[in-house]
């Protein structure tokens, strides 16, 4: 193979940036943090955002479009907002360039052009949102309001990756306004659940619905619910976060409705997202040392058909049959490429397409010709099989949800054996070690013990799962008495 | 009607700005030149999006996503373009804010977090793509290279106007790199009839195609293409441009391959865009003094039903037959909504959705419904008739073609009496002022005599149209010798 990937068991922070590059998904940029989403890795996210929209809608929610930029006057509304991502905010000062004298063909900043007040570049959008949403809404009529925006946001992230942690990044923001606290907490939770099934349905990744604490709660939010995912290195990922905003950015501009019996009462908010850092959830929970392992539901490519021969003997009657497939695969809805690229021989593109995580291969030659079969590979499992050219469409279909399905389950099954309950110190920081995963053990409820474990052992509460179970118990560090287990991990 | 519009002939601007804000297309934010797209303008937004990004999907173009951020020094790197764009370019510096230490609450840029380079927003991505082709390109295997992004970019202009000219703007950029200039001109010129077609049949605004003089000229390109079409008001607008860039982008940044002999060549380049703007365009095409008239193809909601009712008599009856028509012309996939809202009086909804450019409404009342029959009123022509309530869906299909043909074809009589030519400066003045539209006049040639037309008469040359007819003439201004006409207009 011309593309070597390094092993999971090597260095499993190579691999994954192995895989990103080699498989096309995405590239380094010229500018510090920032990456560039390639075709291959865009489609990917195009279609992980089309079935999102699609959901969103059939929820009652409507797109917008708000501005890049925050005036720092709006920005600094929301106290705890604007502390909790002060440091992270790129800032606009100036809005002109102009010819160095001093160097030809160079350009400087025009310090005569500085801004009156400087312009954040958002890093979420809930300051000018519910800045506009103060002109939007005036009575129970209004509401609830029912908004999303498809965005590119930037956070000044000081040790980035691809996909997973840049400075710019693309997501959704949804930002909701209710007439009660009670229909607010009814919409974060409705929106966790969407959430929940796009990662599980589409993306094949099983996930833990729960409640952050305080210490990891969104700023300016009062409470911040998330589904949380485990990957293969066991570390966990949050893949997703609805916030209940209460009445905090109501209250920090101003947005009061009147209801029905003419009574004035600030507005109950949520705000919910995902981002791009999804497709790095979904590289890390499936794919393997030979490349990537993409769920069929939104792999950018599901199958390819590549023929087999040597020199141009009756290439013909392989591009003939090979085109027909194609239309029988695009009429039942799957999205397959035909390769009969001649500058490439059979197995370098086995290879490229193993790398890439097209989830199923057909390939055929000459005698598969005579005989109506043709060969089949599941990139899952590689599994190889011979099957008739009869019903093949039938076959693909089915094979293509069993892929779905199978990997879901090797994920699920992976996440459930390393969620480990423990009651031991000692076993606490030896399973971070050594195991991983989730690990479901005491806590005493303060935010110093939270910290104190953070700082000995890297490990956070990722969540407090939704439905616990009560138990009494006493917290792994301190012995404080505890009525719940939480859910620690090392996180990305 | 409780919102009143500026009519046309007391005050175009102000009709304009009163159609986007009334009929909810967008709306005034807290940054300066940055406006809100709200859900209904952005819902129109998306589909001229979406037709589009098929458009370029057919013709062979993929979708990517370069950074928000050019890092000063590539900006700077292909010097026409960098001088071209300059003025208006935002500029972030820093990274980080700060409390205040002397007003509490309140954030300042923090110094210390200077940027060692300064970032541009982007006003346009050549740069940053042109850096990341530079990787992408080795040999004539990995061309042609077809792109596109849709992106936000800053433009930072003096004068704003809603959709027309805004700071920031959403918009799409294909960037394409060739092994020939023969195929990079065949690129530009399939896009910007791409464009066209896009803009005839979907917006229902004919234009005319053509090549900017030197002086429009996009800043780095060769040659700029463009499609331009005729406001209400007789101002020109310029709709979509496509540029060839010949080798400047890859010579500024050295983007190089090698051909099948292993020669070495840059790369012959292409870029195109079209914006929000178009949604400008749109709307001063085809509205009237009552408020919007958007083309079916692309109309958020197609066909809107009003059930007439007093009371609550037989509502159940009104609601049950809207909710089958509902059905019926969801399954013929047609866009429609019933609005049987108690909240608001059929006279109030009717002339709400006369405001929002609805192409048909129907409204039924009990008397219908022992009839059978329906009231159908079209936007375009306010033509009201009674229809039976069998095979409603085909004559309804029907009727949206003959809206959106029917638009066209006003547009385009509007725009066809809307060329004159002249031979005499004194009429060319005298048309400007009192007919405008295109006036066909010679010119000699020279940016001087074309920026002393644009002194004296505000007015500048739109395009030189392709396949123009060839015709010895002299100069409207300065009498020197002219081989054609150009077209010159009062533009947005």
């Amino acid at each position: 193979m011309s593309k070597e990937i390094t092993s999971r068991a090597t260095d499993y922070s190579q691999w994954y940036n192995d895989l990103i590059i080699k498989g096309s998904l995405a590239d380094y940029s010229a500018v510090r943090g920032c990456m560039v989403i390639k075709p291959y890795g865009f489609a990917l996210w195009e279609n992980m955002r089309d079935v999102l929209d699609r959901m969103f809608k059939e929820t009652g929610h409507e797109n917008a479009y708000f501005p890049l930029f925050v005036p720092k006057s709006l920005f600094e509304a929301e106290e705890k907002n604007a502390e909790g991502f002060a440091k992270e905010c790129a800032v606009v000062t100036h809005y002109r360039l102009k010819g160095d004298t001093e160097n030809k063909g160079k350009l400087i900043v025009d310090p005569e052009a500085k801004l009156e007040e400087e312009l954040v570049v958002r890093p979420t959008s809930e300051a000018i949102i519910w800045n506009t949403y103060k002109n939007w809404i005036q009575s129970y009529r209004d509401l609830p309001l029912l908004i999303n925006q498809w965005a590119n946001v930037v956070r000044w992230e000081m040790r980035t990756r691809l996909f997973l942690r840049t400075a710019e990044f693309l997501w959704q923001e949804g930002h909701t306004a209710h007439a009660t606290a009670e229909e607010a907490v009814a919409e974060t939770v409705q929106m966790l659940d969407v959430y929940a099934k796009f990662v599980e349905e589409y993306m094949a990744v099983p996930v833990i619905k729960g409640v952050k604490t305080e210490s990891e709660r969104f700023a300016g939010a009062v409470d911040t619910y998330c589904i949380e995912a485990l990957m293969q290195d066991g570390k966990a990922l949050q893949a997703g976060t609805s916030h209940f905003l209460g009445q905090n950015f109501a209250k920090a501009f101003d947005v009061k409705f009147s209801d029905k019996d003419n009574k004035l009462d600030y507005v109950w908010a949520t705000s919910w997202g995902v981002s791009t850092r999804l497709v790095g959830a979904l590289v890390m929970a499936h794919s393997d040392d030979d490349g990537l392992i993409l769920p069929p539901k939104i792999a950018p490519l599901q199958v390819v058909i590549v023929p087999i021969y040597k020199g141009n003997d009756k290439k013909d009657l392989l591009d003939a049959k090979g085109k027909e497939f194609v239309q029988q695969l695009k009429a039942a809805g799957i999205r397959v490429k035909f390769d009969n690229n001649d500058n490439a021989r059979p197995g370098w593109k086995f290879a490229e397409y193993e790398m890439k995580g097209v989830p199923v291969r057909i390939a055929f030659g000459l005698r598969d010709l005579e005989n109506n079969t043709v060969e089949i590979v599941r990139r899952d499992t590689k599994e190889k099989s011979s099957i008739s050219m009869h019903g093949l469409v039938e076959n693909i279909v089915k094979l293509l949800d069993g892929i779905q399905q199978n990997i879901y389950n090797k994920a699920l099954a992976y996440r459930d054996s390393h969620i480990t309950k423990t009651d031991s110190w000692e076993e606490f920081e030896k399973l971070l070690d050594e195991k991983g995963g989730f690990i479901a053990a005491h806590w005493d409820g303060t935010a110093e013990t939270e910290e104190a474990i953070k700082e000995k052992t890297k490990a956070t509460i990722r969540c407090i799962p939704l439905n616990n179970e009560m138990e009494e118990g006493k917290c792994i560090l301190t012995g404080k008495p505890s009525k719940q287990r939480v859910l620690f991990a090392r996180a990305y």
